[in-house]
């Protein structure tokens, strides 16, 4: 496999992100350039990568993707309102421009499979990556595999209950008041008028916000019982936000007696990323490395 | 492996059961018999086994369980209010007794893989079983495995928003107004002074259980975007509940272009058991073949 040179692309929604390399502390070569249209955006990656000759290539890409393998649209992008990027075969143009194997899954699935692989969910089986920003997107690891069936997690898109006094209709143009709808970057600032990262650290919305993600995080366990959940995000930068939402999952889960184990530890159980930023390239360059389903 | 001959014992609240073989269309014996202490009714099933030598024993188990082979309790219950049972070795008891390999799982998780490599979800991964009765749980297989981490699914705990107008308090002795506190057997009860099967097939009551039970059901999509979830229990005897969940499902996610997979088919998404009441039982074969971890 080429001396273990992969290549690596995070599409993201404003800046897309290549790499070269076999792992956080061999990374070889690097490009950033803005995310414009799927043709533009990949061609300008393939000639990135025509000049490293990577033994294959992984995609982390923002979604909704086709990961069917039986689909004949698999590896590409399916209904999105982002310009020039619907129904784009990502999958499809790679491989044609480079000729090598191309892997994609959802941006959360190779940010979790780069967490589980090098940074702080080693060993954890499940291991779950929730990220709290423009929007709330989940993915998870399962048996060393990143996670999906009929589509892939969309975290972000389950319903939960309503805090007390919390009239606020919710931002989601799918389900008005979902998680996301509810507690993501531009659902504080619908809320508040103003940006996360404008708002005092006391702002009361934040009593809010740490509610709504421990319940968020509280189904995750009911229904996944991850070993770790990794919680990164923009949002997170508030200094004592994830403090208090380990504080609510805990109180959310108290007295359960079947999730005894969350008791003693909860920071060592809900933490925070160690790969950063690069989580998600470095996930598109394990994605790589695993090798992932060809289309049938 | 003694011609493929396996044991399976389903521990229930109320009744414990065994059987030989080595699938639905070759089980060589049964045994049936009340759940009544863990010592007597380990012995029971012993003696039932000692009689066939099966090359392995598999238990499908009411929990909570302790699952995680490191621990130097892998394979007991934990803290249960059930007299007889808190702390019992079940694994233990079972290998000392039979000296052959002992793997045990939740039911759930035993029915989800017995409908898996049998039954309702065969080729689907992940698949989902969830069965609604005096409980509400929630087991899966993924890659062929059944999911545990951390503890193992509690998928009935999970909190769902409440339906308009409805103030019951709920039911669960944890989480009040969880999934199973709003929408199992006893929180039907509860709410109507009379148990499931009495009541009217057009009783209010359905109305909102549907809509809780969709509303679990999405948020499984959500996380762990399952290819096939399988609905048993005894609430869902109720002639039209599960085509009334599944319409509430997909208008819960209607709109949600991600999982437009679900639009077409969703009677193939959601469906009823095949095994039946064996699930658990042959569950537990399946597990024996599978072979469990042992403990470290």
């Amino acid at each position: 496999m080429g001396g273990g040179t992969f290549g690596g692309i995070e599409t993201g929604g404003t800046k897309t992100v290549c790499a070269v390399g076999s792992g956080p502390d061999d990374v070889r070569a690097g490009a950033c350039f803005p995310t414009t249209t799927a043709d533009e955006t990949l061609a300008r990656a393939a000639a990135f990568f025509r000049e490293h000759r990577p033994a294959a290539v992984g995609v982390a890409s923002f979604g909704p993707l086709d990961l069917d393998p039986a689909s004949p649209t698999f590896g590409s992008i399916t209904a999105t309102p982002k310009p020039g990027w619907s129904g784009a075969d990502v999958v499809g143009a790679l491989r044609r421009a480079l000729v090598v194997p191309v892997a994609i899954d959802t941006d959360v699935n190779g940010a979790a499979l780069a967490e589980w692989r090098w940074g702080a969910g080693t060993q954890c089986d499940p291991l779950v990556y929730v990220t709290v920003g423009t929007g709330i997107g989940g993915g998870a690891v399962v048996g060393g595999r990143p996670l999906h069936g009929l589509a892939h997690p969309e975290m972000g898109h389950m319903r939960v209950p309503r805090a007390p006094g919390d009239d606020f209709a919710g931002w989601c143009p799918f389900h008005a008041d979902c998680l996301e709808g509810l507690a993501s970057g531009p659902a504080i600032q619908a809320r508040r008028g103003l940006p996360p990262e404008a708002l005092a650290v006391d702002d009361p919305v934040w009593t809010l916000v740490a509610r709504y993600l421990a319940l968020g995080l509280a189904n995750v366990v009911t229904v996944l019982s991850p070993q770790r959940i990794v919680v990164g995000g923009g949002v997170l930068r508030h200094p004592t936000l994830l403090g208090r939402v380990r504080a609510e999952v805990r109180a959310i889960l108290a007295g359960y007696v079947r999730v005894a184990a969350l008791a003693g530890a909860i920071e060592e159980f809900i933490v925070a990323p160690a790969l950063g930023e690069r989580a998600g390239v470095l996930g598109a360059l394990a994605l790589a490395a695993q090798g992932g389903p060809e289309r049938d």
